[in-house]
């Protein structure tokens, strides 16, 4: 029996494919600095562990659909720290990022419907996609300009009559990317416009620097039946094994549809809702030092691949990743090369190559991306070695 | 802008959406035994309790896509015990059973593709069809036989060009009907002339009662291609907040297409699987009471309904479902009378009208579903008030 179009044709992680090379590495012994993967080396917070440890229900049940009361209430809370005021059935809880944005696309296409993504883009908007049976519609933005938003008339452009929403991860995922209040603005006037929904991933919103100020999709005024949020606490309480996000809107009719989804699967996790609830309160204590530390690791992944020449790069104002043009003709070659091939004091280093992240075929052939997630030190290890071997590999490869 | 179709359609829980009577009931004073719903009161065994209170990783990390090496080890284990031999790699981690479902679907099944149950259901395969785009195509059980699977004519007149698979639940949600050996062979003799996959629920396997034998899918020689089990540990250790189970088949390039759906979504739960992980060993002394346990009270509970009269109802018996035939026009409305009408020393009683189990309109609408999940003292009380409810009922009422 053949298997579906959909299973024979969804794609490989463009992160993971590559993961057999570095078994392979550290099968000969050497030690691979992980640049390629969005796992955060910090640690979860004490008091979310603490609710691991102090769980005394007798029965392990279920929860509500839309999450535990507790939590929804707790998360009223952390929103209106950041000047976005929701009610409780504004928000359901799922499990993870993921399944926001798989509701998302449930609640707002039909099968062969559109979504416009400015590319490239989080490489499992794909995946989602093709369980939904509907199709992404790329925008390119680009390395030259920090892959800002592309003007207005490129956007429309690529409405038809099957879009539905425009999606965009805001601070960006691969990119880094913070995207100003005013281009927040455009984009949902662009949206308005052509009656369309704005679905924003927000799940880096405290990883700025520079100043840079996020903005929120629920923050701009008049967008109320269109925005949808979707959130995790994977990447900002670095607690990517709790599976615990939601999806926010304040369009009471597409919220009660979203949680017909949501009643389904019955409900998310209950010991790891508790356990998020308990990081609601975390402030500046918490995500002060956190940001100073992801943006000393900017400067120095930003600095030293400014020494690589002919390489494009506009200095990244979030998240926690850099995406970097190469003067090479094929990144994956040259991640592969590196595993296969190089190695300083039997180290080498592993990166993501950026071709996957965009659904155009052949563009970012020969881009990066970089998380920048391990501690100074080996971080600068890795980037030596990234340096070197680059220098090494442009002696024998175009 | 319009919500999509399917999120216009999709079916709303039927077992939810008469909590507001519940409630009602509840503010006014009223105690509600609640046999609608699935949610067992055993205890969730201590060894898995321990898990959350041990928790010591500094970061919580993502796990792999396919879940921890450990967990899929302990699986193998849990499943020899059962006279199923496997492998780590042809087992999957999902997020309960829920998505286990969907990944069965995704992977065997195109957009309008469709998927032959044996109706009454679990009524969220439902959802899960709609969010896949897919068609359920029931094929008929009755409460005469006990919902026993109809002969191979009546099955395979319902197979067409778009059908890919049968799903079965066993032992059955709502029907608590386990099927013979001889009644799963002959369904997967009609699969292999079809060319069909067959997905097998398995989450009840270990409640079944009088000598009652469970087959697995998995056990059936000859289906190594066309068997996808799915599996859970909600309800067998009474967790069902941790959101754990599988999708588990021994066809390889089935297995590969399903690793990329749960690629795209990550992994499950890091420390709900360690949880989890530490039930594969119970045997006999967690299961010999716990079975016991709910045979009494489907004892219990068929005792007093075999006391209506004109009641259609075969003792079932698997899971901790009984559907029962009531000589009524309409059991949603007697369900409703329940809890707007009716009580007993201030107490009354919540059933599952079954229609909602059926997709063929109007089937079902004399039949209610009651789970056994009460301690036998609630239980007894609660089915008193249902007789006494019943005949008070019949008074005024077809």
């Amino acid at each position: 029996m053949q298997l579906s179009k959909r299973a024979r044709e969804i794609q490989a992680s463009p992160i993971r494919k590559l993961m057999p090379h570095a078994v392979a590495a550290k099968k000969r012994g050497t030690k691979v600095y992980h640049l390629n993967i969005g796992q955060p080396d910090i640690p979860t917070p004490q008091a979310m562990i603490d609710v691991y440890h102090s769980f005394s229900d007798k029965v392990l049940a279920y929860g509500p659909s839309q999450g535990l009361d507790v939590y929804r209430e707790g998360l009223v809370k952390y929103y209106q720290k950041y000047d976005i005021p929701l009610k409780e059935d504004q928000i359901i809880v799922t499990i993870a990022g993921s399944e926001a944005v798989t509701f998302a696309m449930y609640v707002t296409c039909e099968v062969d419907d559109e979504i416009i993504v400015p590319e490239p883009f989080y490489t499992n908007y794909n995946g989602f996609a093709t369980m939904a049976g509907i199709n992404i519609k790329p925008v390119l933005t680009v390395a030259e300009d920090g892959f800002q938003l592309p003007k207005d008339e490129v956007i429309e452009a690529a409405i038809g009559p099957k879009t539905r929403a425009i999606m965009i991860c805001n601070p960006g995922n691969p990119t880094g990317t913070v995207y100003s209040k005013e281009d927040i603005t455009r984009l949902c006037k662009i949206a308005k416009k052509h009656n369309l929904f704005v679905i924003s991933d927000e799940v880096y919103r405290e990883f700025t620097y520079d100043g840079a100020k996020h903005t929120s999709i629920l923050q701009i005024e008049g967008m109320e039946d269109l925005a949808i949020m979707v959130d995790s606490v994977s990447k900002r309480y670095s607690a990517c094994g709790a599976r615990i996000g939601c999806i926010v809107s304040r369009n009471a009719e597409l919220m009660a549809a979203t949680l017909k989804f949501a009643q389904a699967r019955l409900c998310p996790p209950t010991v790891d809702q508790l356990a998020a609830n308990a990081c609601v309160d975390l402030g500046d204590e918490f995500f002060g030092p956190l940001i100073s530390e992801y943006k000393k690791r900017r400067d120095l992944v930003f600095a030293e691949l400014q020494k690589i020449p002919g390489i494009v790069c506009v200095k990244p104002q979030g998240a926690f990743y850099i995406v970097a043009k190469l003067p090479i003709e094929n990144a994956e070659d040259f991640v592969i090369w590196l595993l296969d091939n190089f190695q300083i004091d039997n180290e080498t280093v592993m990166a993501a190559p950026a071709e996957g992240f965009y659904s155009t075929p052949g563009q970012g052939r020969n881009e990066l991306r970089l998380a920048y997630i391990l501690n100074e030190e080996d971080l600068t290890k890795a980037m030596h070695i990234f340096r070197q071997g680059f220098e090494e590999y442009k002696k024998t490869h175009k």
